[in-house]
């Protein structure tokens, strides 16, 4: 098998230079979820030339391109293509400026701080040189490019437009993630790989007036505070060390000047767990909590609490992860292939695995430069020193990052596709 | 007097439907703090044809008229014209709809929450009755249409713009403010009537990163809710209860999505005093509790904590308010006219006095229908049913309100101005 | 009447030495409320020689003496005879080290922490001179000494056990108070001088458990500090600055060790105000904030919330306290009789007037050495220096302490008294 | 080795009866940390007649017991007896009503809330088997009765009063205790059990004074509350969900009464780990919380922040669990056998092991009913239903709790023993 990898990805090193290009033109260029209009028309333009059958717009922006290339296995490896509302700090010569309308027709800074970009750049990669030695495999390859992956709904809109009936039902489901790891490595673990994350966003209503006459109103900023602050209970009070779970408070927002008390108050709460008993219980302490703020308030009126969006457990399938792992092995040198610790970041990926019934595998790739990183964990820095994904330092290297990726993606392939004839003379 | 005052108050009912015409333009278009150009633009247009001297543009958008009519005293008469951010619910036809860039360059809804549109029609309504009637009185009256009062600056802004060279120092410096109280009445008193207001900016300085791993962040959020409960104890324990003093937090904003920790918060808190003793120490609290706070959640960062806006304390001078309050009593009988309570509130009025050397006096005019305003007195709603300066639903009604305003600005001005030929004629 | 108090108060200089050995007597052995044994032995022993008609265990420990001398005004001089369960730290070589059992089977300390030892060496000292003086005036003279004024209760409990049986009505009920004042000043005012109190116990329900299982059980302890945290908005945010209250949480109590959460959290809550509007207010405030405080914990049983104890608004008679006051000046003159500012301090003397219809007055008289307090306030160290009622470090200096309160009482006294023959005669 | 143990256990029926009266006696009379006088005192009793040589008053009031049978490995058993100040609500006939004076010098009730007496008890039966067959088995046994574990130091002080030079180097140290899991189960696992665990005094000062005048304080228990809630952050903010930690307040003591603002405040933190990064980094975590929250509040003096106690994390030794392991499926069956779950909770048995350089493995005996326990299971209400150790309602069931305890302890100790002649009889 490794012979087969290698022989596929001998294209590679020629094809750097146009990979780097192409992805520091998606980071000068993010969009927001469900925007992502110029990266999936860069995405087409690119397939365009390689056999793949191609259709865009599915699920909104999302592009799927399949390549049949005879009898066999069907592999789907997917990359999503949005980005953030993060204001870009990495100081890079390609760091974005770009602004964009969110959901809540707010302009806000737009930033490629989750590294999907790069998966972006790793697929495109992986399908050129799959096209390019479509003689040494045979099956089908799916190259699913996903929008909306942050705010989680972007899996099921393809799936909902008919991904499947574009694809087929494929033998496995595979996907990749830059991560905060040093460049050059992969990391997978089976079973629970990520957690699932439910959004929720909060509205508080109190009584506005004017600053100086609290005593008229219902202060929706102290209402908001103090729930911030009881939230904080309940990791540290309502579910047992042993358990994994986050409650964060990504933002708070009430009020625009000091001498007006608002009406309202918003809270956007992240519940990460691992387990679906820990998540009802965490969901369940969030909502009481909320609740009993307003009342101890006097709120003039319940609080809205919305679920927004919910991310599954991402599972990996035990027997396609120990595939994947020996392909990983062989091709990278056991050195360079470690297991992936339990992440308490969420991916909308299990979807697609769940929706047709296929296993499906997510792994890790590095993409921090190994000696900063070596020197950041020799001096117990990581934390300050390694920005990890969603921060607005976050910045992969492009080198090796890009080249490991797209290696990891092809290699993951073709340990379900069968050997072609070009392979077989080759051997 | 109360002949002389009869007399020029004359044409007012001929004059109302006009005044509410006005009014109604003014509510329909509020504008920010020096953004007043449309409100400015209406009043210069209206000053225009009643022989006063018109300068516009004196402190950024300020309009000053005056008045010279003979030798005798000079009396200034001050409205301030600027509206805030807040959302309309007043459910009025008239209501606003308008919206404008704010000065952090956010677009925000505007309203008339605080009744300037009010002030602006009493001293058009009153100036154009002095002109109309200028044989029966003696002196000069300066008409000041002042930017800027609800985030300061404006009475400065016109002081150091020369305002004091075009009218002279004069004789007693007068304004007034439409309040939550019955229409048809005037509330005064002699002494302190409004508060100290200081607006300090804070901006807290986290680390930010994905929301599923707080570990290696420092957040901002958690920052900010604890801050914002701490400061509640300025008041709570370090001010004494016969002493008083607001410290309220109008705005806390940090993040805009679930998922992604922010670096900053912005808390935007104003602080009221009636003591140059108790605001020290209230301000010296905030600053101490802040800094606190961010040391509590190991901020990599001081706070930057910024006084952007200060009103002094607004203090009437004695024997200038007895003669304001004979005055007002004559006009209006004795039940129509009463102590003012000590207001929370504050005004850059004083700034004008201050500036000048002369005596002034404030005073407030009731915008509440007063059969609503008994109803809800009697039933103890008061707090709910009466929306108080700055509330979305405040609105005062048109009638008497204009009326009373009117009467209350000639009345006052007549108590400092000379008796004119045409008014000893009539006598 | 200068003439007759100068008269009465001849012999006072040579009782001074006795007078400040039964203070020091009493401050070494300070009592709690309804355990003041062995201070009322020592004030019947006092009053035993000298005519009165002596009745003991009124109301429990409650000592009432009568002098009837002759048709006149009645008089009644009350002054309070307990102490605070606080450990001294006044260094005094008479420092108090008692102890006692309080109401909870506590073992507590014991100290004179708000000077009612002062209190009642004043009353003995006025009840001795105006006794010997019987011949200057006419009338009678009631002394009251009343266990439980700290936590009321001991007026009600005199007034229930027959005080007015043996007293008959007053024309005036008048007390006083040591007070961090300068001595030798006397501080009053007509109308309302003290605060309205409201002491709430609440215990708080969770459920205990192991300290490294919290996950099993529902936090009292945090319970108890976001009540307590949540309290302090009451006062921030829904009373008006304008308006005096505090509420003040005095004792927090749950758990004895680090590795078991408790199962309940103990409270004591207490609430002053100076209107019954403000008070109604904060307590619902409370009672809201307890109960939701507990629902945002998941309490598995509601709070426990009890008044056990409420002290009446001080309100002194104007008419009574003009003639009062006259009487100070002319005794004292005017520069050492000033208005005393309200106090947020309670009294239950109220009671007494309350339950006779008789018209009643309280005022202050200063403890603090007056240079040392000059200093303090001239260093704007008055907070830090000067130590307040109730605090470990209250000390009131002896002298000239002990004799200004027994001035100002013989002077009030007099004041409503008759002149008798030996005064009339000395005339 | 199964008929070994058979053989040594038959006498454990007819021991039943008494073991459990000696259970019930110990539970009646429970003894605090370094108090266990009558226990201690009934252990050397029990001990007396069984040829041990007995040492007591080691370490304070430990026991030791050493039977020496021979040539052949050292097994040391280790029991701990000391009780726990909490007042029990079990509703046993047997239940504590006892009290006692803790280090703080407060009465305070007692309970066996933590199973102790169970422990005394199974070793007592252990020791009395091991004695009467001792023709059975070759080599020593150490029986430890150790004083003082709930607050650690006693296991530390047996061994500094000589402990190993009793018993000398013994091939393996072995401990168990009774756990919320149902009776008739052992549980185990290899590497960390149980978490360590630091006790954190900390005293905050204030500044007190009179409830009435918080404004001349600085409020100690508004402090403590803000700190309470704060410290919640260091787990939900600072320790990554897939660590694990726990920071309990236990005790929040401040004041006494509601109308004395105290002038300090006393908080008992633990803070529990497994990984001696985080615990170093929560413990950072507290202190720069508690020191910034009294900056705060403008505290007077710093805090005082003390680690009255530590207990290291328990590892069990890999070899020595996997031989343990071996001998309970042989004697109880292998359903009976489980992986314990990693405990939060902590214990000082590594330290014997640790000081002497023997491996030593710690496990858990069941002590619910199995019927009430698979209950509560099914219907999701274990953690109200089935009170875990420390609780007021924790009570093992002393059947078949007694005998199993018994048992793993015998199964365990000849698991290293020798073979004895009477033993090699039988086969």
């Amino acid at each position: 098998m490794t012979g087969l990898a290698d022989g596929v990805l001998g294209g590679l090193d020629g094809m750097l230079g146009d990979l780097e290009e192409c992805y520091v033109d998606l980071h000068r260029h993010p969009e927001l979820s469900y925007q992502e209009i110029r990266t999936a028309a860069r995405v087409a333009e690119r397939l365009a030339g390689l056999d793949y059958r191609v259709t865009t717009g599915v699920g909104g922006t999302g592009v799927v391109g399949v390549l049949d290339n005879g009898p066999g296995p069907t592999v789907l490896l997917r990359a999503d293509m949005d980005a953030l509302p993060v204001a870009e700090l990495t100081g890079l010569p390609y760091a974005s400026t770009a602004t964009a309308i969110d959901g809540d027709g707010r302009r806000v800074p737009v930033m490629h701080a989750c590294g999907h970009d790069m998966h972006v750049t790793w697929l495109l990669g992986a399908a050129r040189l799959l096209a390019a030695a479509r003689a040494d495999w045979r099956g089908s390859v799916a190259v699913v490019f996903q929008p909306a992956e942050e705010f989680g709904g972007g899996a099921q809109a393809m799936v909902d437009d008919g991904l499947f009936e574009l694809v087929g039902v494929p033998d496995v489901v595979l996907g990749q993630h830059v991560a905060p790891a040093p460049a050059g490595m992969v990391l997978c673990r089976a079973g629970t790989i990520m957690a699932a994350s439910d959004s929720v966003l909060v509205r508080l209503f109190g009584r506005g007036g004017h600053g100086s006459r609290p005593e008229t109103t219902v202060d929706p900023v102290v209402m908001a505070a103090a729930t911030v602050l009881r939230l904080q209970t309940v990791v540290s009070r309502e579910i047992a060390a042993t358990d994994a779970a986050v409650v964060t408070v990504g933002a708070i927002n009430a009020g625009t000047q000091d001498n007006v008390i608002p009406s309202e108050a918003e809270l956007r709460v992240n519940v990460r767990s691992f387990d679906q008993q820990v998540r009802r219980r965490a969901l369940a302490a969030v909502e009481r909590i909320v609740r009993a703020e307003a009342t101890a308030s006097g709120a003039p009126r319940e609080p809205e609490i919305t679920v927004t969006n919910s991310f599954p457990i991402t599972v990996n399938d035990e027997p396609a992860t120990l595939r994947l792992t020996a392909a990983f092995t062989d091709h990278f040198g056991a050195d360079r292939v470690v297991e992936a610790p339990l992440a308490t970041g969420s991916e909308d990926f299990g979807v697609l695995g769940d929706a047709c019934g296929a296993p499906s595998v997510f792994w890790f790739v590095g993409g921090i430069d190994a000696a900063a990183f070596a020197e950041a964990e020799a001096t117990g820095r990581l934390e300050t020193d390694v920005p990890s994904n969603h921060s607005p330092h976050f910045a992969p290297v492009p080198h090796p990052t890009i080249a490991t990726g797209v290696r990891a993606l092809v290699a993951a392939a073709l340990a379900w596709l069968r050997d072609g004839p070009g392979d077989r003379a080759r051997a």
